[in-house]
Formats: structure tokens, C-alpha cells, sequence
């Protein structure tokens, strides 16, 4: 059950961590004490028998999960992958198909279509794996985990950069220039990408760089574990939002009264509204659901 | 402790909901045991002593309910009750003061200016304190704050209601008539009534009509509880959403292209839409917060 937690780190067993050779799931009944990992020279026997114990519990306690469990995560993990891909191939093809496309400085217009489709991308897309890959990845070891959550909110960072970029390029360039961040838009925007920025680096420093000291930085980081879990929950949902605002605004702006007849883009924008607020739902279930994970405090 | 649960029935011990004169916290530690109410007929002497066991204990544990928590409670409380009333006062000052004021069918724009006044109202302000007061009454008996729970949200109905027909007409009556439905926020707007909808009608049945037969029904309420109040919660998110949309198209199209330049209207209804983000945030950390109340596991 430890594998796939929340935290990045097992909140009274942080040594654990960096057990070499866990075996797999699939191994589990099979498993041999001998074949766990010796433990580090300082660790007494009785400390060693306990560990190889606590081994043997989690894996018992991984066989007892039941086929509701299993139907719940397949429901929720397929969902919100199906949705996190979908969320991003909508917008693409809202862009390329009714926006024309994309370009960089040649064509503001289309230079701030890359906006949409960044954002979308780093702060749904990736951010949204990545918060999930502690609930899909059951069988990982968690520093793998953890590495891949730091490597896909990594990946979301240059999306983020260049979208916003690619927002400010296309109004300063633009004939009158367009005023930048007056819209309730954008003032959620700041605040999204602040608190993204902040969830980074402390998450960055904490889970990673403070494991150079593991023992005595266990308690620290232990504590950190759910107000870093609460906090990116809130900044995808907020994400979330900051996107349906974005597209309302757009879609306001570039089909002006004919929105209100209904056409084609209209749907597909709203049909992306509705699977972006689908997504901010799931997330928020599949972090906070005990049968997904019954082991993490998340506020 | 089990006083402020946001579960409006104790999970274990249903029958100490109606018990008829719990002692204010203030006497938990003179009062005698005498003072305590009778137990019903049908009670046992073993079970008798066993109440009163458990009321002293309750009211023990709230004497060490600390500092720090009373800290935590004080500012999410206050904070969450001054930005509920805050963001309906700001909605009628910008509504009032910037838009000329309300009108019933002679005036189809002020009549259309009910809308946000009335789903501030009934979404965000009577929805937020039915919420909350969960976590305001600590020292009340549960069945009261479930009864108040109930009318809070009973009264947000009215506001919803004719907030909803007030939009609808001031689009019907317009000259020409303005199309229902087709923007992000409508379709979101419906979302919401429908969960708001569903949640009031179950809760009721099931957390008041259904103690007519209370030991049968518990098993069944308790299970109920953290569905609905994660439905409750998603609710009340998806409100503040679909009012960020509102307030994004409302100023979008009064403004025009004024928005831009900064001015004050714009900067009034930007400052509302912060203040509408600053409550989500705060009412689901009051509502999962285990320093606020431990004992709920809300998914």
C-alpha cells in the first residue's frame, strides 16, 4: 500500500526508501526472505527482522485488495488519463482547425493561439499525470515515482513559460497593442502560475535535495506531505478555472454574437470547458479517495 | 468533539442526537452526573452508564481542544464568514452603483442584474454559512445544526430560483430576444443547479425524513455522510466557478473594450472574482481540515 502514496515519503519508515530491490507485486507470495535487500550496516538485527517483516505486511496487504478497488482505480486512472489526453487533443484541434494554426512573431493572432494549447498542456495535461502517476503507478518504487512527478511538472514548465510568453508577445505586438493583465483571466492566471512556481521549488528542495540528509529531514518532510498535496490539488483546480475563464473571454471575443447561435466552435470550446471541469473533479477524487490510497492526510 | 462533525448523524451512536439537555460546555466539568438526561425507557443500566461515560469523555476532550486550534478555528471562521458577506456586499455595491439597481420585467438589463445579486446569495453566501456551520457550532447539539443546515439551504432555493428566472426573462423579454444556454457559464450554471438539486433532495430524505426510523437507517446515513459532503463541497466549487464565467462574460460584454483600460467597474468585479476564489479555497480547507474536525473522512 506504501508505494503509491501521496507522499513522496513514508511517513514513519523513510529509510525505506531506498531499498534496492523490491520485488514485484507479482512476486510477492513468492518471495523469499532472503532475497530483500541487506540493510545498511548500522541497522541492528532487530531492526533488520522488523524491516523484512514490514515487507512481508505491505505485500499481504497488497493481495487483499479487492476487485472493487481494482474496478475503482481502473474506472478513475482510465478516466482521467482518457481525459487528460482529451483535454489536450481538443484544444489542438480547436486551434489548428478553427484558429489556423500556430506562428511566432509573423502572426500575432496565431502567436497567441500557442497560449491555449501550452497551458493546457503544462497545467492539465502534465501537471495532471503527474499528480496522478502516485495513484496510477501501484507497483513502482516511490523514489521512481517521485523522480517521474518531478520530471512531469519539469516537462510543464517550459509550456508554461512559452505560453505565457506567447500571450504577452501577441498583445504588446499587436496593432493597437492590447493591454496585458486586466481580466479576471489573467489576475487567476498570476495566481495559478505562483503558486506553481512556489509548489516547485519547495517541493523540489524538500522531496529531492533535502534527501541528502534523509534521517534528519524525515519529520520535516513528513509534515510537508499533505500541505504539499493539498496545495497542488488547488493549484490544478484553479488551473482548471483559469482555463474556463481564458475560454470564455476567447470565445467572446473571436465569435462575438454568433456564440449565442450555437456554432460548431462554440460546442467544441464548451465541450472543452465541460471535460477541463470533468478532470478538476476526478483529480480531486482520485487524490483524496481512501480506496485509492487510504495512508495520506490531504487538507 | 462529535458536536461540529460535518456528518449530520454520528456514525456510531445515533440515539445521542436527540438527547434532551446537553450541558453547555462551559459546566462540562461541574456538571454532575445526575444532570444528564434520562435515558429512554428501553435503555439498559449498563448502556445508561455507558452514555454518561461518553459524555464526560466528549467533554473532556474538548478541554483539550488547544490554543493553536482554537487559532486555526478563529481565522478560518472569521475570514470564511467576513468573505461570504464581503463578496455579497461587493456584488450589490457593483450592481447597485454600476449598473443602475434592480427592476421586475420593466427594465429587462436591471431586471437581468438580480441574477448575479441572487446566486451570490443563494450559491455562494447561504451555501457557504450552511457549510460552515458545521465548523462554527461547536458547542451546539447536532440535530440543531443540521436543522440550520437544512434552512440555509432551503433559503438559498428562493435565491436561486428567481435568480435563474430573472436571467431567463431579462433574455426572453430582450429586444431581440437574447439565446438561452450556449455559453461555458450557462452550461456550467446548470451543472450546478442539478448537483444543488440532487444534494438537497437526498439530504433531506435522507438525513431528516429517515430518522423516523433512525436504527435502521444509521448504517445507510453514515455511509451517506462523506458523499455528501464531498458532492456538497464539489458544489460549492463548481458555483464559484460558474460565477468566475459570469462575471468574466458580464464584464466582457458591458465593458467592451473599456475592460482594458482599468477602470474602477473592472477592477470591482476583478476584486469579487479573488475574493469568490480566496472562499473556495477556504471552505474545503475548513471542511477537511482535521484540526477543524477529525473524525469525517471526506473523499
Amino acid at each position: 500500500m506504501e508505494n503509491n502514496s501521496v507522499s513522496p515519503m513514508p511517513e514513519l519508515a523513510p529509510i525505506a526508501e531506498f531499498d534496492k530491490t523490491p520485488p514485484s507485486p507479482t512476486e510477492e507470495t513468492a518471495v523469499p526472505m532472503a532475497d530483500l535487500p541487506s540493510p545498511p550496516k548500522t541497522m541492528s538485527a532487530q531492526e533488520e527482522k522488523a524491516q523484512l517483516e514490514e515487507h512481508s505486511r505491505h505485500y499481504e496487504e497488497e493481495n487483499e485488495w479487492g476487485c472493487a478497488n481494482w474496478f475503482e482505480y481502473t474506472v478513475v486512472v482510465v478516466f482521467s488519463s482518457v481525459l487528460l489526453l482529451g483535454a489536450l487533443a481538443l484544444t489542438l484541434f480547436w486551434v489548428i482547425y478553427y484558429r489556423d494554426g500556430f506562428a511566432w512573431r509573423d502572426d500575432v493572432s496565431k502567436q497567441f493561439n500557442l497560449h491555449p494549447v501550452l497551458m493546457v498542456a503544462g497545467f492539465i495535461t502534465f501537471s495532471g499525470f503527474s499528480v496522478l502517476l502516485y495513484r496510477i503507478c501501484r507497483c513502482c518504487r516511490r523514489i521512481y515515482v517521485k523522480l517521474l512527478h518531478t520530471i512531469f511538472h519539469a516537462l510543464a514548465i517550459p509550456c508554461v513559460a512559452i505560453g505565457f510568453l506567447a500571450v504577452l508577445d501577441s498583445h504588446n505586438l499587436a496593432e493597437p497593442p492590447i493591454p496585458n493583465f486586466y481580466s479576471i483571466h489573467s489576475w487567476l492566471g498570476l495566481v495559478t502560475m505562483g503558486l506553481f512556481v512556489i509548489q516547485f521549488v519547495i517541493g523540489f528542495f524538500s522531496f529531492l535535495v533535502l534527501l541528502c540528509c534523509e534521517g534528519a529531514t524525515a519529520a520535516f518532510r513528513a509534515a510537508l506531505v499533505p500541505i504539499h498535496a493539498s496545495f497542488g490539488l488547488t493549484t490544478f483546480v484553479l488551473a482548471v478555472a483559469s482555463c474556463l475563464t481564458g475560454l470564455t473571454e476567447k470565445v467572446i471575443f473571436t465569435l462575438g454574437n454568433a456564440y449565442s447561435s450555437w456554432p460548431e466552435e462554440g460546442i467544441v470550446v464548451n465541450t472543452l470547458a465541460m471535460v477541463l471541469v470533468a478532470l478538476a473533479i476526478l483529480v480531486s477524487f482520485a487524490v483524496r479517495s481512501p480506496v485509492l490510497h487510504s495512508n495520506t492526510k490531504v487538507l
